[in-house]
């Protein structure tokens, strides 16, 4: 183990052929965000201004991602990415968070018992219609694809982009043979896409991943989490990183479909505040901390996504009453620094920053 | 909040002015690792190099600083940094661990119920020594100095450096008047600094944390936690920190004092898993996840520095038996990238990679 020997940066030549391949001009992605800050819309101006944007499929029936493809497609004339969850339902036996969600159904005016929400659409389905829209791009989070199901995507000149939270996930993912690797720092919001060993120990800053995977994988690395501006994305770019993915960044655009009461509690110091919870869907996710998370600390919860159904209702009458107190806020840790932007002036500003070529 | 203002970057000026008062040439800190991996041979080696050394004196009385510091002077005359805990010790009401520490006692072959170790020397008693010994640098961890220490310090000509393990506490620390912030990222190994709200929602990753204190607070900023090599520090440069402290990259030098089965097991894959526990001092600390972790997840324990005493002869019987299940092991989350080479070597190498200037 004597050795001095470096890492190699990545060279020029890496980044433009894989800007050919995704077929935008900067190497900046916005993140997926399913469930509420993601639109068309946020998607077609990230495109429009060079970038790549991405639609967060998991929750979408087939049906559902045709719609969304298409009415991205008539906003814009770009390439975009579609994400997908893989689901490895967890067997473990089900905790009964049913008295904390009773006291909280009660506050927000609902029956104490009521119906769970309707169970994701099957991933079968759902990579059928990613396959037959032919995004750009297509990436998973939370496991690894099937061989064949990797073979039908390349068949389809998609390139795959798989997630890691840790080296063991990235490893796993070069040996499947991605085109890439979305290097999920524990910075990022939203859910973690941890699927070798335990959430915990796969919480690895931004910092420290990129630079491990970037080191360890020979594929290109898209670098997540904590990235906010020119500074972060140079930054990641030191690392080894190849593009960078940014969501929070991305949440105050007007585009953004995020909720009234979430982009009003970003601009508080309460943004400054985010913790991992499994209250809201059953699967490690980070967000604004708040009464729910609270109440779900050290609490186990049924698997995702059982708890995502038992909370259906009560997510939404939160939302409905704006209880920012009782909502699902999905946050990164860059939240202190958000800025107010439309998605194209935010895209170019990240790139002049950055010293990006703009066109 | 209409704006595109960027952050502007540190100017090189405010480095070498920052480097003039360390009074070292590169702005490479070895961070202090009380308990074991540092040692007078290893800052020596470290402030030799150009770099600064560290000495945590957490654990030691104000004689045995005495002692540390003339050893360290006996080999090098070079500025190095001490480094005390700030204790507000909690006053919830204390768990029993003495089940779980029974059991691993047993194994260990120590009678099931023990004395319990010494508790640390008096915070006043080892400031006391600290400015006796006049160290260029003084920082700082787990809350804040009072102000008329701060002066006494500044009066020795002392530069005082506070840990901040968020953005309010990097704003406390502004407030109080230190001369530079540690920005400790989630990635980092050993204790965590957390003195404002919980643990949990203070593991922010070093790319999101640096920028945001760089940002908000006006003084040089230490980047700190999973920086391994010279990429990790230019990026820490360009998300505008003035100088980086680095613990996990020195643990394998020669001149540091980690336990040889702790050496092994950071070459191993068992130190990609870390994990922030409670288990072996009662204050939240990443080391390497094992049985002693994985018992007390989910256990409360009893606050610093009472279970730090309670598992002192079991720390002890387990680190004389190589019994890394058992084991104390602080280690960050760059790990993967660790080097085994002699600590000049580093250093120079470090500031080769980073593009620092070597006399």
């Amino acid at each position: 183990m004597l050795s001095t020997s470096m890492v190699r940066a990545k060279e020029p030549t890496t980044m433009r052929a894989f800007l050919d391949r995704l077929g935008v001009q900067l190497p900046i992605i916005q993140a997926p965000m399913a469930g509420g800050p993601d639109t068309p819309e946020l998607a077609a101006a990230v495109g429009e201004a060079g970038g790549l944007g991405s639609l967060g499929c998991a929750y979408l029936s087939a049906e559902q991602i045709d719609a969304l493809v298409a009415r991205t497609r008539s906003l814009a004339g770009k390439p975009f990415a579609l994400n997908l969850f893989i689901r490895e339902d967890d067997a473990t036996a089900p905790a009964d968070p049913a008295p904390i969600l009773a006291m909280f159904r009660q506050e927000l005016g609902l029956p104490s018992q009521g119906r769970p929400g309707k169970p994701p659409p099957s991933f079968d389905a759902q990579l059928a219609a990613v396959l037959r829209a032919r995004p750009r791009v297509f990436s998973f989070t939370f496991g690894l694809l099937k061989p064949s199901q990797l073979d039908e995507l390349r068949a389809a000149n998609i390139l795959v982009v798989g997630t890691a939270t840790s080296l063991d996930e990235a490893e796993a993912l070069a040996a499947l043979g991605v085109d890439a690797i979305a290097a999920q720092g524990s910075e990022a919001g939203g859910h973690r896409g941890t699927f070798i060993g335990r959430t915990e120990e796969s919480l690895i800053g931004t910092m420290a991943l990129t630079r491990q995977i970037v080191a360890k994988v020979n594929i290109p690395v898209i670098a997540a989490g904590g990235i906010m501006d020119g500074a972060g994305i140079r930054a990641a770019f030191g690392l080894g990183a190849t593009a960078v993915q940014l969501g929070t960044a991305f949440m105050l655009c007007p585009e953004a479909g995020t909720h009234p009461a979430h982009r009003a509690h970003l601009l508080s110091p309460e943004a400054r505040r985010t913790v991992v919870t499994r209250a809201f869907s059953g699967r490690a996710a980070r967000g604004i901390r708040n009464r729910m998370t609270d109440a779900f600390e050290g609490v186990s919860t049924p698997p995702f996504p059982v708890q995502q159904e038992l909370t259906a209702e009560l997510r939404a009458a939160a939302a409905a009453q704006g209880r920012t107190d009782l909502m699902q806020m999905w946050t990164g840790q860059g939240a202190p620094l958000l800025r107010e932007l439309p998605a194209a002036v935010l895209v170019r500003a990240l790139a002049a920053e950055a010293g990006l070529p703009i066109t």
